[in-house]
């Protein structure tokens, strides 16, 4: 038997044969019985693939199978892509899972025959994503991503490894195929009116054809798309939405880290805060009543607040007993949380303008049916996106990106 | 026979084995008559590694072996350094032949076993620092080291690369054990009081003890070295100091690659900028009549106005016909040539401290045998560096960097 239980070669699993699969899997044994009855379902909803649940029939103990295929989910076999980036999800994932336990799925092994990961299954947690279109609250959700982050990002940075260190886990992590996916599609296409992949409501034309046309608007996206590309800062986690978090009441999650790649730190941290800034552009028709909606946003704009305080707490802490001299100065640590900041805003922007001009949306949007409506959400998020991509190299303290936040927000909630 | 022409594990060559070793190597025939009696001379006066001139017997054609030690060959066998740095340099003279034909040695073969490289022997060229204590003035210098970066390091960045490609070529660039020599020389130990390996001129200890005090200055020395580590623009020679040219009255090459790695642009640049700015300095002494030092002076700062506005025309004039359009906007290009100017600035700067405070002098300051007299010049070199560093995050134009060393180069020359 071999270690993939029986497979030699790749083959893309389903609700039977994950079933086997699991069954001859030795380090199943510790997390179900796989001596007795087990059932499966498939469950992946992303764009690249395939997810099974596999557990004890009556609903006993489960796990979860995560299996990449050698294409893209929603475009097909016409869009390669290799598997392979399932091994770089193991080595983030178990990466992360020793800096910052009980923030990720605890990982129970990688196979490198079928590319899958095997890990706990959350079964009582849900993509925030989708409950927050509802106004579901999380308590603590901008305080826990903001803990993960400065966990995560401080460990692999140069002021926790030596530099020998660092890039020894670096040649683990030439991402090279998801790097190209958010090159492409965050940092280049949006910005040009010819890209056969961008999409967008039609009823927002005119404000698209605008800021295409923005040149100032494309110098600082493209700066931001160059420091993405020559920052080795960290590994980050490299999509890290409200799409890729999961949580019920009392536990959250961080999920999915296949584009990891060392790159700069406040590409992770923007797309939370982001992802932020697009659900609360997305309830000004979620949320009709104005009470409500008032609320709604406050709560969004507490926990982007409470990320980034948890983020630069946790991070300047660890940051303040740095073993090197060469980074023990406190103006260089200034300086640093300083850029990371500036950093956030643009990426933030980046990857809010990409959700509505480029090839991959966001719910939070696209489930308004109504188009006129939708477009009076979207121009929302493309203010706040235009204004953070090209003001970011000014941001002095989060203060700033939650004012351009709320001047958008709110002069739609008067 | 293998490959090694004859030796299947490594083992340093003298002048009687490099014999052997040639006559048995293939790729030889076409650069000497391997039949015919052949003479060999050790010529390294490096750091690190053995180098052998190879030449038919009466002076006719000739070839160089360059092999790497596996330790600091001024340290001795206590300081181990892979020989692997020789594939480095192998394929780091490679790309830089293809971009600079005739700018670089030839290479002729690269031996992965015996860890040398076979090259283009410049029978008739010396390395310039040493005629340059004289006052030796070589044409067009500033100009084509400036030629020289531009086409290096456009062909190796985002802008003349694939991403994908790019990443590729990095790979072979994971310079660990060099890089680590320049993070701890040049950025780190030079600040450090009680660094073991620095050493100085007992007349400045005041000065030394002042400049390891300056918080501003190490915040900004700190900033540099983190770029050094996270800034992956091109690969860069990584050790351009006027030790690694050789010229005669008509032609210039860049020599010793071995540092080479994707790092920032401006350490190049700033290199070579800063140890024009140390000859500069040395002839406080070297030229003890004022109006020869003065000519001097002025020499150097024309080449290093040469070496810039070469750089600057030739990168933009590639920038400018980039392909991507991400790349196309002039406010991006603007700003990107701004950044490359600020590093310059700050690494030609701790360049010239590290000259004088670390581990490795330049013999333009250690040849001033009065130790009063070296002082003088090493002060007139330390001014300039620490203005550098400290202030390159504020430099706009290359006349900010003249402006510096003119100024001090001038106030002793009153």
């Amino acid at each position: 038997m071999t270690r993939s239980g029986g497979a030699s070669v790749y083959r893309p699993l389903d609700v039977d044969t994950v079933i086997d699969y699991v069954r001859n899997r030795p380090e199943a044994r510790a997390h179900l019985d796989t001596s007795g009855v087990l059932e499966a379902v498939e469950v992946g909803d992303g764009n690249l693939n395939l997810v099974f649940k596999v557990f004890e029939a009556g609903g006993g103990r489960s796990l979860l199978i995560k299996q990449a295929l050698p294409y893209v989910r929603v475009a097909g076999p016409s869009w390669p892509m290799p598997a392979e980036r399932a091994g770089y999800e193991a080595r983030a994932l178990a990466l992360e899972h020793r800096c910052a336990p009980g923030l990720v799925p605890e990982p129970y092994w990688f196979d490198e025959v079928l590319m899958l990961n095997a890990m706990e299954n959350l079964a009582d947690q849900r993509v925030i994503r989708f409950p927050m279109m509802e106004g579901k609250r999380y308590r603590d959700l901008g305080a826990t991503i903001g803990d993960f982050l400065a966990r995560t990002l401080y460990a692999t940075s140069d002021f926790a490894l030596d530099a020998a260190e660092k890039r020894e886990i670096m040649k683990g992590f030439f991402n090279i195929e998801l790097c190209r996916i958010t090159e492409d599609l965050v940092f280049t296409e949006p910005y040009l009116p010819d890209a056969p992949r961008n999409r967008w409501n039609p009823r927002i034309d005119a404000d698209v054809a605008d800021f295409q046309a923005d040149e100032r608007l494309k110098a600082e996206a493209a700066k931001l798309k160059y420091r993405f590309m020559n920052a080795t800062q960290a590994l980050i986690h490299g999509d890290l939405h409200t799409g890729s978090i999961m949580a019920n009441d009392h536990d959250i999650r961080v999920i999915d880290p296949e584009f990891a790649f060392f790159g700069p730190m406040g590409f992770d941290i923007g797309a939370f805060i982001g992802n932020l800034w697009l659900s609360g552009a997305s309830h000004e028709i979620h949320s009709p009543d104005p009470e409500a909606r008032r609320a709604y946003r406050r709560y969004l704009i507490d926990e982007a607040v409470a990320c980034w305080a948890a983020f630069e707490a946790g991070f300047r802490r660890r940051l303040e007993a740095v073993s090197s001299p060469s980074w023990a100065s406190p103006a260089f640590q200034d300086d640093f949380v300083a850029s990371v900041l500036r950093d956030t805003a643009g990426y933030a922007g980046c990857k809010m303008l990409r959700r509505i001009v480029g090839f991959a949306h966001v719910a939070d949007l696209d489930s308004i049916e109504d188009l006129d409506e939708r477009a009076r959400a979207e121009r929302i998020a493309i203010r706040i996106g235009r204004r953070l991509v090209s003001e970011h190299a000014r941001i002095a303290s989060f203060d700033d990106i939650v004012a351009i936040a709320a001047e958008a927000l709110e002069a739609h909630d008067a």
